[in-house]
């Protein structure tokens, strides 16, 4: 059954909530906010586009929604920062099955409730073609205290939570049309899936242990470059320290390639001056390197031998 | 010349300015902001989708960029507030010319330079088809004083700004592929144009005049069909009343229904209970009827005969 334009509009008000920060939700020409006294705003926004981000035949819409507001939550927490409302804009074809755009909002709204964080707001349209949403996170952080990319020193260790290369691994597979493991995607779509690690980077905030910090969702070699264009560092990563996802039925490590270049991963990497213990709010913490004084970055292979590292991450698939 | 996503990113970045409430803009996970203490914060998206919202082949690229920074600080100045900082995201086919791209990105900065609100981040995706923008506006307004929609009383005055009805007269003209006068499109340009009413809406909100406002983005029958709904109230308008958009070479007052029902305009309904000055901020300020305890909406003619008034506001055009 095809869904209108005021149809959706129903269906995101009546699943949205206000409360917390949320003094006037949807229903009026903006939302009204409450920021907490000596906080500032931290604000940040998302494309998920079907045919760029996702394939209707490739990804479940429970899926897909979640990992839309996960984005948004993963640029919350590389600030250290704590998310406020959400709000989502979004356009679908007119043709959409209307249990797809179900399955989507379930999925963003079940990931709002986990993290408590209000649907505020947003827009709906009709889309040309596709289904195209833009998810717009508000967050707070105590003033002047956002964990920005630009605070790295050289002589830095650099981490990052959890393990890499899962995602990509996946896509992959159903890229050469290989049968993907359902229990994968099981896997992602529970708490156990990709996970904005908001806690860890309050944690980090708070202890005043990350001196620069960025989300993995382009991969952790572009990423990482980020952070070293930001802050004027290089960096030395050694392979093996690298913290691999495992994948598939044999629970094999994923190729290091998928770790250093694969995308969607919503890992934190950050440096910091000082050690950080292995595990933070319950997450793992994995030392991969340091940063250096000289510009660029290198990858120390297990057999000691440094190449160059470049730039390699995600790109979008192009509408095929 | 087709323009990747990485040059849209740069062209962006250099064209974005930070400043004002903006403490870290372009450049890191998210954009940090500073809300003045005592304010609240006011938050909206809205999509402006090719085919949907424009086509190319009738608007201007310059006027597409404006009108899509228009509808975001409409809707603040529908809440009385200030916009802080605006943030677009930004969907491009492959086979988008640059010169299009420029000309939106212009009109959108030089409004957001005419308001003095920085672009402090959004993001940017190749399309799968088409342009597809998302605008946020995050503006502030004293706690506890934005006017929502929900405050009428029965037995108010209902004003309108400006005039109404010149957008859907145009775009009226252009589907049945009459020339439209291209001086009405200069003037839409300028900023004698579609213009949001941020300093009215402050104006009224200071001197706590406005009971409930709304924007008039989608027709003078849906958005007062709004009010009247969040207020529990009814609405009786005049149909003499009005203030109609003059249009074409002969200057000639666009038709009732264009008025009524046309969209585009971005002017400001709003309910008193005192009588409000015909200039406000340099803008007309024109009473059209008052607000009734019994429900719905109704039109009383020349005539004095009253008739229903129904929702029949503008309605996106279908892609075709």
């Amino acid at each position: 059954m095809p869904l209108g334009e005021k149809k959706l509009i129903q269906q995101i008000r009546r699943s949205a909530r206000g409360g917390g920060a949320v003094v006037a939700g949807i229903g009026d020409d903006c939302a009204v906010l409450r920021v907490p006294p000596g906080h500032e705003l931290l604000v940040t926004t998302d494309f998920t586009i079907e045919e760029v981000h996702f394939r209707r035949d490739w990804h479940r819409p429970e899926l897909v929604g979640r990992r839309c507001l996960t984005r948004g939550l993963s640029d919350i927490a590389a600030m250290g920062g704590e998310p406020r409302a959400a709000f989502l804009s979004l356009a679908v074809a007119g043709d959409t099955p209307r249990r797809w755009v179900d399955g989507f909002l379930k999925g963003l709204l079940d990931l709002a409730d986990e993290f408590k964080v209000p649907l505020a707001g947003g827009d709906t349209a009709q889309a040309a073609g596709g289904i195209q949403a833009d998810i717009v996170v508000v967050g707070s952080v105590p003033k002047g205290k956002a964990v920005l990319r630009s605070g790295a020193k050289a002589g830095e260790h650099i981490y990052v939570t959890g393990e890499l290369g899962g995602a990509a691994a996946a896509l992959s597979q159903l890229a050469e049309s290989k049968p993907v493991e359902t229990e994968y995607f099981r896997q992602l779509s529970r708490k156990s899936g990709p996970q904005a690690r908001i806690a860890v980077g309050q944690w980090l905030r708070r202890k005043g242990l990350a001196s620069a910090m960025i989300d993995l969702s382009d991969g952790l070699s572009t990423d990482l470059g980020h952070i070293c264009e930001e802050s004027h560092v290089g960096a030395a990563i050694e392979a093996e320290a690298i913290p691999r996802a495992k994948f598939g039925l044999g629970k094999k490590r994923v190729a290091l390639d998928f770790a250093l270049h694969g995308g969607d991963d919503y890992e934190l990497l950050f440096t910091s001056a000082t050690a950080v213990p292995s595990q933070v709010a319950g997450v793992r913490v994995t030392r991969i390197g340091r940063t250096t004084k000289s510009a660029g970055m290198r990858l120390i292979g297990a057999d000691g031998k440094t190449r160059r590292l470049k730039t390699g991450g995600w790109e979008h698939f192009k509408g095929n």
